[in-house]
Parts: C-alpha cells; sequence; structure tokens
C-alpha cells in the first residue's frame, strides 16, 4: 500500500462490531467455564453462588462499556490505554499500560487459542492427546499468516464471529423453552456428582468469601478485549464516536446476553466441570488423563440432540473460529503497539522503521515464539493460562479511568460553556466510577490470583517495564551525544587523507582494491601486509614485483603471529603522526551467497574492521569482490564464473551493459 | 611463544612415556570391565572365557605395536595416521582417517572423563548423584584450561602416569602373592551371585561366539590412543626412530602386564560387575539406581584392605587422575588435527590462521561443547559410551597398515641395497599382517556393536567426511575464481570517483561523514537521503540549509516507504551511467560498546551496507563515530562524554595528544 492510499477504508458499524469484537465476545466462551471450576472446589454445595457471580460480571461489564463510551467521545483519534494514560497520567504511568498491555497480547494469544483448541476436541476426543501441538501449531499458522501479510477483511471477520453469535443465542432460546416447556436440557456431566476437595464442603466465612471472589474473577476474563473498539475510532464511518459507542454499548448488551444465557443454562442443565476429574464420582476413563468436554460443548450437546448432530459440530466450529480470530487480533495490536512503542523509543528502533515490513515481522515473531513456549510450558491448559491474564486487562482499565478522570478535570479548568461543562461533570462520575470499580476488581484479582500464576505475568510486567526505560535512556543519552550544537565547530574537514590498502595476498580482490584506491588518489597510499609466516611474503613480494604493482609495499612484523594489533597499532600510528589527517583503510573483501559459506570466509576481516571502527579517525573502505555463487543486487542476470572479460588493456571492470549507453 | 622459539625442547623417553601413553595406558582402567560386563549377561557361567578374549586382545596389541613400531620408523617427521594414509592412499582415504579421529577424540574425552569419574564415584559412593554434572565440569575445566594455555611440561604429566603404572602394578603383585600364599583377594561383590539375563545360560553355537566376539570387541578399548607415540616421533631425542620404537615397545609391555594382570586378579578375587544391578542377588539398595564401584576399586578394596585403606584411595587417585589426563590429551589433539585439516582447506580457516590463538580456541570449544552434549546424553555412562569408541579407532589402524604396505611396496619398487629391501619386505609382513588383524578387528566390532551405538559414530564420521568434502571444494572454487592470470588486464583503473553520502538525519555523525567524504575530493560529490516521512525530510532539509552545508543533498522518493531498494536503485543508477567509474558510499555509523546496544542500533544500516556489498563497481565506506560508551581501540582512556572539545573554529578532530607533539 503507498502512504497515500493508507486509513482510506472506514467501517460500517455492522463490519466494525465483528472486527472490534472478536475479542471481548469470544471471551464468554469460557468465563462461565472458569467460574464453575472454582465453585466445585466444594463438590455441588457452592454452586448456588453461580448466579450472584454472574451478576457481578454484568454489572461489571456494564461500568466498563460506560466508562469505555466516554473514551470514545473524548478520544475521536483512537484513546488506546496507552495513549490516554501517556497523555493524562504521564509517561512512566503510560509505561505501566504499555508493559500490562503487552503481557495481555500475549496472553490473548495463548487463552485463546487453549481454549479454541479446548472446543475441538470437545468435538472429537480422539485427538486430545494432540492438544499442546495443535495449539502451537495454531499459533504457527497465524503467525505465517500475519508474516505473509494476509489481512483479513471486515468480511472475513464478518462471517465467523456472526455465526458465533447466533449459534450461541439460538442454543440459549432452544435451552431456556426446553426448560420453561418442562423438558430442561441435562448435561451429560450431571450424572456424575462431584465430590468436594478435601473438606471443602464446610467452608464458611472469610475461606466462602475469598472462594466467592476468586470465582468473580476468573469470571471477570468475560471483559478481556472490551476496550478494542476504542482503540480503532479513527477506523469507523462519521460520526466516528457516535457510531463507534453505539458498537460498544451493542457489543456490551450482546456480550451479556451470551455470558448470563450460557451460564443460566449451565446451571439449569447442571453441567459438572472440574478440572480435576478424580472429584467426578463415576467418570469413565482414568481419572487422571481424561477431559471433559467444554461448558459449551456440554450445552449444545444436550439442547440439540447429542454430540453428532449438526448443531452440536456447528456450535463448536464457530466457537474454535471466532476464538482464533481473537488470538488473531493479537497478532494485529502486538506489533502495532510495539511499533507505537518504538517510535516512542521504549522498545528497539527496528520494530518501527515505518514501511519497513521487517519491523512487523519482528513484533509477529517475538509474539510466537513467546507462545509456543507458554503454551508447551502449561500444556496449553486454559485455565492455568487464565490466571496470567486479566491482570494486565485490569492495570489498563484502571489507569484508563484514572486518566479519564484527569483529562475531564482539565476540561473543567479551562471550559466555561455550562453544556459541555455539564457533559464532562457526567462524564468525570462515570469514569471516577469506573476507575473504583476496576480497581477494586484489580485488587481482587491480585489477591485471588497471585499465588496461582499471577506472579509470573506481574513479573514480565515489571521487567518489560524496566527495560523499556532503560532503551529510552538509552536512546535518549546518545540523542543528547550526536545532537549538533554548533555546526561550524563540529565540521571536520581533515587536512590529508593517507590511503592503506590492506593486503593478505595478490588475487583478484586485492588488484581492484589498490585500483580504487588510487583512483581516489588520496593524499598518500600504501600497501599494508602482516608477515605471520614467511613463505608466503616471500611469494607476495615475488608476485609484487612480477605484476609491476605501483602502490609501495609495507611489511608489518608479527612476531606472535597475530594480524589484527600490527594493523590496529600501525593505523594508529599513523594517525598519531599526523592528528589532523584522516586514515582510510581499504580491505578487500569477497561477498558469498549461502549463508553457510560466510562462516567459511572473512572472518578475521570481520573481526579487524569491528577493530578499526572503534578507532577514531579512521574510515573503513570495504572493496567487494562478488563472487560467482553471490546474488547481484537487484540485477537480472548472473554473470557466470569467468566471464570476466579479459584482453581489454588496463580497462575498467565492466558491467553487462543494457542500455546500450557506454559512458 | 615467539614464532622462533617453537619446536625446541625435546623429550627424552621417560618423559615421551608418559605424555604420549597416558591414553593407551588409562585405557586398561575400563577394558577389563568391558569384558566381563558382556559376559555376565549369562551369570557366571561365561566368565571362564575371560582369559582367552584377555589373550586375544594381548596378541592384539602385540600386532598393532609392532606394526607401529614400522610406522615409527618410516616417518621420522610424525606418522600421523592421516598424514601416513593420505600419503600412500590419497586424500580421499586420508580424509576418511580424518573423520574417524576427530569423532575419535570426542570419545577418548567422553569415555576418560566418564570412567575417571566413575573411579571418584567408587572412593566416594554418596557423590553419586552427581555423575553427569561431575563429568560435564571435568569437560569444561579441561577445556578452560586449554583455552588458557595452560601446557603441561613432561613433568605434569609424568608424576600421575608413574603413580598410577607403579599403583596397578604393586596392586597385582600383592594380590597374586596373596593368591599364591593361599589367601586370594576376594572382591566385595564376590557374595553377590549373578542370576543370567533371560536364558543367557543356555547360550551356545553361533550366539556363543557372538557373545565372546563382543567381549573382546569391548577388550579392545585396552589398544586405544597405542597411535599416539608415532604422531609425535618428531618430540624424541635423536636417535627419534629408535627412541620412539623403544618407548612404543615399552609402553605395549606395560598395558599388556597391566591389562593382564588386572584381568587375572578379577577373575581371582571373583568380580561380579553387572551393568544391570538388578541381576546381583542380595545386592543392598534399590537394583535400578545403585551402582556397584568400578572393577579397579573393587581389587584395590579387597588387595589393600578395604575401602578407607589409603592405598584404596591412592589407586583410585591415581587411576582418576591418570583418565583426566588422556582426555586432556584429546583436548591438544583434536584442535591440532583440525588445524592441520583447515590448512588443507577441508575445515574452516578459522581453525587454521597460525598463530591466532582464536583459531585453537574454536576447535577446543567445539569439543567441549560436543562433549558435554554426549555426557549428558549418555548420563555418562562408559559402557554406553565405549560403544561408539573403538571404531574410529581401528579404522585408522587398518588404513594406517594399508598404506604402510603401500608405503614397503613403493620402497621395494625403487630400492635396489639388498639391505634396505630386506628390511623393507620384513615390515611389509608385518603391517600386512597388521592391517589383516585390525581389519577383522573392523569388522567384528562393526557387527557386534552397530546396533549398540556404533552407527551413531559411523553417521558422525559419514557426516564429517562429507562436509570436509564440500568445504575443500568450495575453498577450491573460490581460489580459481580469485586467482590473477593476467595481472595487466585483471588491473581496475576506473576513470573517476563518485561520492555519495547516505544521511538520515543531521547529526555529528553525519557532519564527519561529510567533512571525510569532502577530504577525499571525489570527482562529483551529493548527499543521499530517503523520503519516507514528510515532517523529518522538511526538517533535514531546514538543518541542512541552516547548518550551511555545501555539499549538495539529493532526495530519493520512496512512495513504499523503503528505504533500501531506493538507494540501491540510485546507486545503479549512477553506475550505469558511467560504468567506467566506481561509486563510493559513505555510511556514518555510530559504534557502540556494550553488547545490547547493538540491538538497537545499526541495523538497517547493517542491512543497506550488505546490500551494497552485493551491488558490483561500489565501495562501501564506513565512517565510525565512536559513542562515549564505546572502548576506544588499544587506548589508554575513555574519553569521556562530552569531552568533544569546543570552539576551534573548523579545527581537525583531535584525540588527547599523549606525546605532546602537535601535528
Amino acid at each position: 500500500m503507498r502512504s497515500e492510499e493508507l486509513g482510506e477504508t472506514l467501517l460500517p458499524k455492522r463490519l466494525a462490531l465483528p472486527i472490534f469484537a472478536s475479542d471481548p465476545l469470544s471471551s464468554v466462551a469460557y468465563a462461565t467455564e472458569e467460574i464453575l471450576l472454582v465453585l466445585t472446589i466444594g463438590g455441588t454445595v457452592f454452586l448456588h453462588l453461580t448466579p450472584w457471580i454472574a451478576l457481578g460480571v454484568v454489572v461489571l461489564m456494564a461500568v466498563v462499556v460506560m466508562s469505555y463510551r466516554q473514551v470514545v467521545y473524548a478520544y475521536p483519534d483512537g484513546g488506546g490505554s496507552y495513549e490516554v494514560v501517556s497523555s493524562n497520567l504521564g509517561p512512566r504511568a503510560g509505561l505501566v499500560v504499555a508493559a500490562a498491555l503487552l503481557v495481555d497480547y500475549v496472553m490473548t494469544v495463548a487463552v485463546s487459542v487453549a481454549s479454541g483448541v479446548d472446543n475441538i476436541i470437545s468435538a472429537f476426543p480422539s485427538i486430545g492427546g494432540a492438544r499442546v501441538g495443535m495449539a502451537i501449531g495454531f499459533v504457527v499458522l497465524l503467525a505465517a499468516m500475519n508474516l505473509r501479510g494476509v489481512r483479513e477483511s471486515g468480511k472475513t471477520f464478518a462471517a465467523p464471529t456472526y455465526l458465533f453469535i447466533f449459534g450461541i443465542l439460538l442454543m440459549v432460546i432452544t435451552g431456556l423453552v426446553q426448560a420453561a416447556l418442562g423438558h430442561p436440557p441435562v448435561a451429560a456431566s450431571a450424572k456424575y456428582p462431584i465430590t468436594p476437595e478435601g473438606s471443602a464442603n464446610t467452608l464458611a466465612g472469610a475461606a466462602l468469601v475469598l472462594l466467592a471472589l476468586r470465582a468473580f474473577a476468573s469470571g471477570c476474563t468475560a471483559l478481556t478485549g472490551v476496550e478494542a473498539i476504542s482503540n480503532g475510532v479513527p477506523a469507523f464511518r462519521k460520526p466516528k464516536s457516535r457510531n463507534a459507542a453505539t458498537t460498544m454499548t451493542v457489543m456490551g448488551l450482546t456480550a451479556v446476553v451470551m455470558f448470563a444465557g450460557i451460564t443460566a443454562l449451565s446451571l439449569v442443565a447442571k453441567v459438572h466441570k472440574t478440572n480435576d476429574t478424580c472429584q467426578l464420582v463415576g467418570f469413565p476413563g482414568d481419572c487422571h488423563t481424561a477431559s471433559q468436554p467444554t461448558v459449551i460443548a456440554q450445552l449444545a450437546s444436550s439442547i440439540f440432540g447429542g454430540d453428532h448432530s449438526p448443531l452440536f459440530f456447528y456450535i463448536q466450529a464457530a466457537t474454535a473460529l471466532v476464538l482464533i480470530l481473537a488470538a488473531n487480533t493479537a497478532f494485529n495490536g502486538f506489533p502495532l503497539l510495539a511499533s507505537i512503542l518504538a517510535q516512542h523509543r521504549y522498545l528497539p528502533r527496528q520494530l518501527h522503521t515505518r514501511g519497513d515490513r521487517l519491523a512487523f515481522s519482528n513484533g509477529i515473531i517475538a509474539l510466537a515464539v513467546v507462545n509456543a513456549g507458554l503454551l508447551w510450558l502449561y500444556g496449553a491448559n486454559v485455565t492455568s493460562l487464565i490466571h496470567l491474564y486479566i491482570l494486565g486487562v485490569f492495570t489498563s482499565f484502571t489507569l484508563s479511568q484514572i486518566g479519564m478522570v484527569r483529562h475531564w478535570n482539565e476540561t473543567l479548568a479551562t471550559e466555561t460553556d455550562p453544556a459541555v461543562r455539564g457533559a464532562a461533570q457526567r462524564s468525570r462520575v462515570i469514569n471516577g466510577f469506573g476507575a473504583v470499580v476496576t480497581a477494586l476488581v484489580l485488587v481482587i484479582v491480585l489477591i485471588t490470583k497471585f499465588t496461582q500464576g499471577a506472579w509470573l505475568a506481574v513479573l514480565a510486567a515489571v521487567v518489560l517495564w524496566v527495560m523499556m526505560r532503560g532503551i529510552r535512556r538509552h536512546y535518549d543519552a546518545v540523542a543528547d551525544e550526536l545532537a549538533v550544537v554548533d555546526p561550524k565547530a563540529e565540521s571536520v574537514h581533515p587536512s590529508k587523507v593517507h590511503g592503506i590498502v590492506l593486503v593478505s595476498t595478490l588475487h583478484k580482490p586485492t588488484l581492484r582494491a589498490l585500483g580504487y584506491a588510487e583512483a581516489f588518489r588520496p593524499d598518500t597510499l600504501e600497501a599494508v601486509t602482516v608477515a605471520v609466516e614467511k613463505e608466503s611474503m616471500d611469494e607476495l613480494k615475488q608476485k609484487w614485483s612480477d605484476y609491476d604493482v605501483r602502490v609501495p609495499l609495507k611489511v608489518l612484523d608479527s612476531p606472535y603471529r597475530e594480524i589484527t594489533k600490527p594493523v590496529v597499532g600501525y593505523v594508529r600510528s599513523v594517525k598519531r603522526d599526523s592528528p589532523r589527517d584522516v586514515v582510510a583503510v581499504f580491505i578487500p573483501e569477497y561477498v558469498v551467497g549461502r549463508w553457510w559459506e560466510h562462516l567459511l570466509h572473512n572472518q578475521s576481516a570481520l573481526w579487524l574492521k569491528s577493530r578499526l571502527l572503534f578507532t577514531p579517525g579512521v574510515m573503513v573502505i570495504s572493496v567487494p569482490w562478488q563472487l560467482s555463487s553471490a546474488p547481484r543486487a537487484d540485477h537480472p542476470a548472473r554473470r557466470a564464473p569467468g566471464a570476466v572479460r579479459r584482453g581489454e588493456p588496463a580497462g575498467p571492470e565492466r558491467e553487462p551493459i543494457r542500455t546500450g549507453k557506454q559512458g
């Protein structure tokens, strides 16, 4: 895409919803399940808490959606949490959000892919052994697609997301109608009672509260990805902010309905789901390796007539697909955020360089590698991965809302129009309430999840934060050092150029280097070699006179058979004798094509070059000789070996002439 | 060491023996054990085969020693198997030996270290859990010592080797005297009968022969390292060949006496030793993890009064030490052989470069890494490692002896002196016999060991062989391509130099690059930049006029936001318009000190440079700017940041002046 063509295609709401909402909507696929898994610690006695916990999640969802509607209006140019927090609370807080979001993108991929694989295995239990392999396979596939630049259009997103929404709603309505008609669905797992873990059925007081809070924290996964729309406001059709806000409300309502419906149905159908299958009394197979179908799969099976019915497979396919799409949004978001951070000099420049496809590739590869490791480490287990997930989400929620409160404060400080003031005051109340609520949830999540794995996410974010600050400090220091203060004083005009051609043997690359060096007409020019072995030195001297080379040859002694030290020492001595001059070191090099050929060549030249680059007042000139195996840059045809034209006396080197012009 | 000082110190026989014989002598520490381990497959019923198998090994030892005495006389300049085979049977056969020897050096380290650790654990059973860690630790220690260039003098070697010989002989004599006096030593393990594996006690016919051959093949480990003396002839005092031959005979006799003595004693003392401790009836501890003391340790304990007696610890210490020394000889031999092979262009040049300590370092590091992997993979288990070992030894034995036969044939074809002819004929018979015998052993080893792990050694050698031939072909092709045929025609004299300074922003490194480029006074000079973002381009143009830079600035368009392509394209277009000229591309670079800083800089410059190097007719000039964090090459003091002197109008760049001279 040419620069001018960027940002031409704007999205109607019906496409914006699936594009931005696949992440938040897909999370209803595992949110209910995670609540049930926590509560079954006490057998079935605590399952009656489920509706209240689900209600808490729904209320929280409403608060967050309302808060982000304010963001959408306040930042029509795209209010990513990083920008909102950076501009309102300063770069340090912004960097906290950035670190949390980077961890979050990683976890979005891991959790979504793991849950997607779970739903595939629920449909085809016989492939359960390939769980980790499948999960890593999806990550590799997503990375490959994004590396090849396969950009899904809105329509690619629209179909699976709408199929998912439609399928879940159909399932919820069917199930509720069945229940109303007196034939409630019964999950296959309902016939296996759950035995409480240890003495968990006697929990009371603080322990019960902690259990409920932990279940609530798990259920909050339904909220992941809600902020996606606020990042994407510029992609909406006009009026951007209003359309985005409406889409956000629709998304929130859809998510709430789907989540509440699934939760209600799982209680109606008596879905028994536990991480430790040994807790299921009478469950078939080895309780330590058997895995149960996901909650979605159990519901679909019981409502749509068994796990071989077409609608069951439809629900599972749509669920898996929307989860993989959700993972894909992270593959878009991560490199973009990394690129913005690199632009702000918090990450290595290679992640930015606009227009260089390499920049995004690095981010994509990094995301894929970290994820493959995580999925392997955690056996692609959704519940284990979930513990690392929501912390980052709520960190950025909370800081964003605090940032918004600061934003409205500033608006109120300067604004005089009473209508605007009134709106700002209302928004400030909403965002302030959102900040308090999300902060509270953040604390709950921290307390209930920290020892279960969230500490790793915290540690990763802290390490990222420290690293990013270090990188920024380094870039700033370099920029300070390189900045021109006084162009007159800092311009360099050496009086003379001393040319030195490094020679080890007299082959074609050396002849070319000597010819190029002479063409430069430096003030002095000499060839320098290091005497390591007497025989080869004698041979070189002999050839030097045989070939009648006009450049004088200077031989450096090297009693200890070193190369680099004598050369650097000689260059420094030349420089010392005439500090106002510059020394130009010509190095004949041959370039090879295949990667393994590099291992066979030029290692000492590379080392020497890097040492010379550390020597002040020197320039290092590579005179390349392209071996026949080397690809020519942008060259239509390769020159065959031996195709050098001979017999043109002292002629210039020539290339195959394409234009017919002669210089 | 200075070049002239090399090869001054010659060895008397009493020092040459321990230096060259620590490897072959140390192998008696495990040869008997490996025979017993194979035979105990049938409980104790096949142990009566032991003396015959030992006799076979002794005869083989005599044959090999006699054969190598011929080599020593024929090649007074050092008859390494690689040289003998290369010169007599051609480079392809020589390369086979080289590959076999490289594998062999690796296995010498692995087996010796593992056996050394075994003997240490036999003395201190409580540290048995640290087996692999200790083994890898010794490898790292040996590598570190050799990397630091700690060269052991003859005396370092002499003491442990003589202590080992003396200790083993003392033990053998004491044990035999005890037996003669009617009080034979009884090994601690004698009281645990061995149960046969499966129906192994009923072996007969072919299966029995195979068992005996397998035991014999294991016993042949006693012969490893015999050829060491023939490599080292030049290090002997005059008459070199005779002294070397005498030393070889003494070594052979010593090895035979020690090996025969240990084997006889282990039968007398009824040492029961098996790899699967479950075969030992009544053996204490968990039979799957318990490890038994080595044969040496069992003998020393029974003969010298228990495993707390001083003489027991003396035997174990001397054995472990001589085994580690044997591993050390491989750390000397491997880089040397690799260096010779690199000199013959079969291995990457970096392994040769005489005088560059790096060359040997690469070999040492490679040997250590491969060994650490092997020891980890095989759990530092001597028996598992032994299977990979002797194949290479006998490959080089056999090919050497065949080569020697060819050598004597050639001598006889030209020689007329009857005395010399007679000697040559005798030698030819000996070497011919040696060739037949060692070839037979090679076949036995291949048959009995291939499936037990020797295939890996074969595979490794084949891969090495193919790789080395590929490397040689590559180097030959490059040398052909670079050779100067007609110096007049192939000298290059471009008519003009077009200077191009690449600019991205106008900071100090750019100013320096512009100044240096001007100092060169090329025929044309322009600054070139790529327009990626409009704002930064406007800023650059503004600065260009503000700073009053005299070099014209050319802006290349880049609609696709690429950097490399427009630059390479422009350089090629300049080159196309004037093919007789050369294009000099100046690239301002800053060099940083810490490794991680490299990750933050210069990636695009590096990429651009490498693309330009592939463009014919271009030279690439790096103008370095040393950041304050960068170390100055060989510089006594660092320049502090900001210590650039200001206020010297248009002055040259200056270094801190050490001599007081002003240029």
